[in-house]
C-alpha cells in the first residue's frame, strides 16, 4: 500500500504520521552546530502541523534556537497547530512585532488563540503592533469570555442577501478579493444582518445562475450564540454533523463563523479529558510546566489523604478484632479494592454517558436500575470466587462466608455510588469527572472495611 | 440571547440540546395509547439526530412501537445517527425490505454502518433486497476490514481530469445529476484515476472559468489508504485539519472519499474510550445489553481479584509485625491508596499523550524524567504531611518517620510504574489504556504494603 502524499515525507514520518526520532535528532544536531541552512533544508517538506510537532519534540531549551534557525517557516499556521505550552515558550522568544506579524496572517480565531495566552503587557504590545482593523477584530474577540464561541469564531465569512440569484453570488465571489478563501458554506442574511439560511457551496455550484439564493439555501440552520461555551459548540457540531455554523450576537445578528476544523480539537480534548480529570491529573499535558503539574496533582493527593482517614479510622475501631485474627488484615484490602474497581467501572460509564448527553433525566431511573443489576451479577460472581477460595485456603468456611458476603455487599454499594455520585454532581451543575472518584473511592474503601470487619465481629468469627 | 433555529424546537429541547423529559414522556404516552397521529405531530419538528436520541431515551420495550408509529420519519439519516445498540434493536423490528429501502437512501458509508452489524442471514436478506448497483457498492465496502477506511468512505464523490478548466468543471457539476449533492472538495485525477490534487469548492467559485483546474488545485494532499484503521484516519483528519480526503486502493487509484462529519464521531469515541478502558468497563455504553456489560466488567474484576492476592500475601507475611502493633493495619491502606492515586495520575497523562501521538520515541526519556521529578515533589509533600500527622496523633515520631518514608518511596515507585507500564505496553503494540491500570495498581498496592510493613519491621518500631 503506497501513499501518495506530495511532497514525499516518508523519510520524516513513520507509518503513524509521527516524526521519526532520527529526523528529530538530525534537526537538533543541525541547530546545535549552528547550521541553519541544513535545518531549513530538513524541515522544508514538512506540513505546518508536523513543524508544530517538531517544536514539541525537541527539548525545551532548544526551541528558541530552532525558532531562530527556521524563522521563515515559523508562520501563523505553525503556531496555530502548536501545543499551548510550547507555543507560549516559542512566542516568548519573539518580539511583539514578530508576534503581531504572525497574528496578522491568520483568521481571527487562530490569531486570538495565539494572543489570548500572553500576559497583559505582552498582549498590549502585540495589539499595538497590529494594524487598526486587525486590532479591532482581535480586541472584540478577546472581549468574549474564554472558551466561548466568540473566541472560537472567525469574522472572515461570506454573507449574501436573500434576494440575490446564484449568478449574483458567483459574480460577487469572483470579484471581491478581501474575503477569506477557505469557506464551505455561505450565509444568507436579511437587511438587519440576521441569518435566514445557509447554502453549501456544492448547492450553488450545481444550480443554474438564474435561481434565487433563497430557493437554494436551507432555512433550517443551527445558530451558535456568541457566548456559548465551546464544549456545547463542539457537542452541537457533532450532533448535527456541521461543517460550519453562523455565530449570532444577543440581537440575533451574524457576527462570525465557526468551522469544523477548529472544533475537532475541542471535541478531542473534551472527550479525552475525562480520563485525566477522573485521575486528578488536571490538564495532564506532557508539555505543561512541572510546577503546574505538581500543583494540580498534589492538591488531589492531599484531598485523597484526608479522605483516607475515614477508612483508616474504621479499621482502627476494629483493632481488637484484627488483634484476634490477623488474617483479616491481609484480606480486608481485597474487599475494599474490588469495590473500588467495580465503582470505578460504573463511574466511568456514567461520566461518559453524561458528557455525551446520552444520559438525561428521561433515562436516569433506567440507568440506575441497569447498573444495580450489573453490580448484583458482578458482586455475586466475585463473592462466590473469593468465598470459595478463602474457605479452601484457610479451611475456614465461616471466614469464607464472611468475606463472600462482604464482597457482594461492597460491590453493590460500589455500583450504587458509581452511578449516584456523578449523577448528583451533574444535577448540581458540577463536572462529574472532576470530583466523582474521590467520593466513590472513599465510599468503597470505608464500606469495604466496615462491612468485612463488622461482619467478622458480629458473626462471632473471632470470638 | 435568543436562538434562531428554524423550526423552533424550544418546547422539545433544553438549553443543552437534549430532549426534555416532558417531551419524551408525551411521545411515550401517545405511542402507549395507540395515538400514532399525536406521536407523529410531536416529533414533526425534530432533526434526524434528535429523533435518533428519542429512540435512545424511550424504554427498550417501547422502541418497536415508536418505530411503527412514526415509520414515515424513520429514514436512513435517523438510523445513521442512532447508537449502535439501539439501532440493532430498531432494525430487528423491521423487515429486510424495509431495511434495504432505508439503506438505499444513504451514502455508502452510512448504509454500511447500518448493515455491518446485522447477523449473516439478515445481512444477506437485506443485500438481496437492494438494487444491483447499491448491492455491489455495499458488498465491496463490507469486503474491507471492520473499522477500516474502506468501511468509512463513501463512493459518491466528484473527480475531474487535470486538463479541464474551471468552466468545464462548473458545467459538469451543473449538468450531471447522479452525483452526490453534499461535497466540499473535488478531486483531480490522472488518466489512471490516481489523485493528483484536491480543489476546495471555494477556490473554484473564486476563479475565472478559463483557468485550468491544475492551476487552482493543491498538489499537496493527504491520501488515505483504503485499509487504514479508522483511529489513524481520525488522527490524520485532526492533525491536518481536513474537511474531506481521498481514499486510494493498493494501486493508488481513487476509490472513495471520507468527510469530516463521519470522522468526528470516531475522534470523539476514540478520545473518550480511554477513561472507560482504564476503568475496565469495556465499551461502556449505557445502551449495551446487560449481559455484554457484565461479561466485560466481571472479567476485569476477576483479573483484579487474582492480582489482589499478591498484596494480600505480602500483608500475610507481616502477620507477626501487625500482631505486635495493630495500628499498622489501620495505616497501611493509606500508603497503598495514595500510591495508587499518584500512579493513576501519571498513567492517565501517559496514556493520553500516547493516544494523541504527543509522546514518541523522541521525547520518551524526557517524559520519564519529568514524571519522576513530579513524583518526587508529590511524594515529599504527602510524606511530610502524613509523617507529621502520625507523629502528632500517635505521639510516636518513629511511626511518623516510617510512614513518611514509606509514602515517599511508594509515590516515587507509583510515578515510575505510571509512565513505564503504558510505555512498555505501547512498545509491544498493546493498547496502553486496556491493561495499564491492572499492573499499576498491583505495583502500588504491593509496594505500599511491602515498604511500609517492611520498614516498620526492620526499623525495630514494633520492638
Amino acid at each position: 500500500m503506497t501513499e501518495l502524499d506530495l511532497p514525499d515525507t516518508t523519510s520524516e514520518l513513520d507509518e503513524d504520521d509521527r516524526l521519526k526520532p532520527e529526523f528529530v535528532r538530525a534537526v537538533c544536531e543541525a541547530v546545535d552546530r549552528g547550521d541553519d541552512e541544513a535545518a531549513r533544508e530538513l524541515v522544508e517538506p514538512l506540513h505546518p502541523a508536523d513543524l508544530a510537532d517538531l517544536f514539541e519534540l525537541v527539548p525545551g531549551e532548544q526551541r528558541a534556537a530552532l525558532a531562530a534557525a527556521i524563522a521563515e517557516r515559523l508562520n501563523g499556521d505553525v503556531l496555530a497547530e502548536m501545543n499551548d505550552w510550547v507555543r507560549d515558550a516559542v512566542i516568548e522568544a519573539l518580539t511583539a512585532t514578530q508576534v503581531a506579524d504572525l497574528a496578522a496572517q491568520l483568521d481571527t480565531d487562530d490569531a486570538v488563540a495565539i494572543i489570548e495566552d500572553l500576559d497583559d503587557a505582552e498582549q498590549r504590545a502585540v495589539l499595538r503592533a497590529l494594524d487598526p482593523d486587525d486590532r479591532a477584530a482581535i480586541e472584540e474577540a478577546l472581549s468574549y469570555p474564554e472558551e466561548s464561541a466568540g473566541r472560537l469564531m472567525q469574522r472572515e465569512l461570506v454573507a449574501v442577501p436573500e434576494h440575490w440569484t446564484v449568478g449574483d453570488a458567483l459574480d460577487y465571489l469572483r470579484a471581491d478579493d478581501v474575503l477569506t478563501t477557505d469557506f464551505w458554506e455561505i450565509f444568507v442574511v436579511d437587511p438587519a444582518h440576521k441569518p435566514v439560511g445557509t447554502c453549501q457551496l456544492s448547492w450553488i455550484l450545481r444550480t443554474p445562475r438564474s435561481v434565487a439564493i433563497g430557493d437554494v439555501m436551507a432555512r433550517e440552520q443551527t445558530l451558535i450564540p456568541v457566548d456559548m461555551d465551546q464544549e456545547e459548540v463542539a457537542l452541537r457540531f457533532q450532533k448535527y454533523a456541521l461543517i460550519s455554523a453562523a455565530v449570532v450576537d444577543g440581537g440575533g445578528r451574524l457576527v462570525g463563523m465557526i468551522t469544523v476544523d477548529d472544533v475537532v480539537h475541542i471535541i478531542q480534548a473534551e472527550a479525552g479529558e475525562d480520563a485525566l480529570l477522573l485521575s486528578g491529573a488536571g490538564e495532564g499535558d506532557i508539555n505543561e510546566p512541572i510546577r503546574d503539574s505538581y500543583k494540580a496533582r498534589v492538591r488531589w493527593l492531599i484531598t485523597n489523604l484526608i479522605t483516607a482517614l475515614l477508612p483508616a479510622t474504621i479499621i482502627g475501631a476494629f483493632g481488637a478484632t484484627i488483634d484476634k485474627m490477623v488474617t483479616l488484615a491481609a484480606l480486608m484490602p481485597i474487599v475494599a479494592g474490588l469495590g473500588g474497581n467495580a465503582g470505578t467501572q460504573t463511574m466511568a460509564v456514567t461520566v461518559r454517558a453524561l458528557a455525551t448527553n446520552q444520559l438525561t433525566q428521561s433515562n436516569t431511573v433506567r440507568a440506575i436500575r441497569r447498573e444495580m443489576i450489573i453490580a448484583l451479577m458482578n458482586g455475586a460472581t466475585v463473592a462466590a470466587l473469593i468465598g470459595t477460595g478463602v474457605t479452601l485456603w484457610f479451611g475456614n468456611p465461616q471466614l469464607g462466608a464472611v468475606i463472600g458476603s462482604a464482597m457482594l455487599l461492597n460491590v453493590v454499594i460500589a455500583g450504587f455510588a458509581g452511578v449516584f455520585v456523578p449523577l448528583t454532581l451533574d444535577r448540581f451543575n458540577a463536572d462529574p469527572a472532576v470530583a466523582s472518584s474521590i467520593f466513590v473511592t472513599m465510599t468503597t474503601d470505608s464500606m469495604g472495611f466496615l462491612v468485612f470487619l463488622g461482619l467478622a465481629t458480629v458473626s462471632g468469627l473471632t470470638g
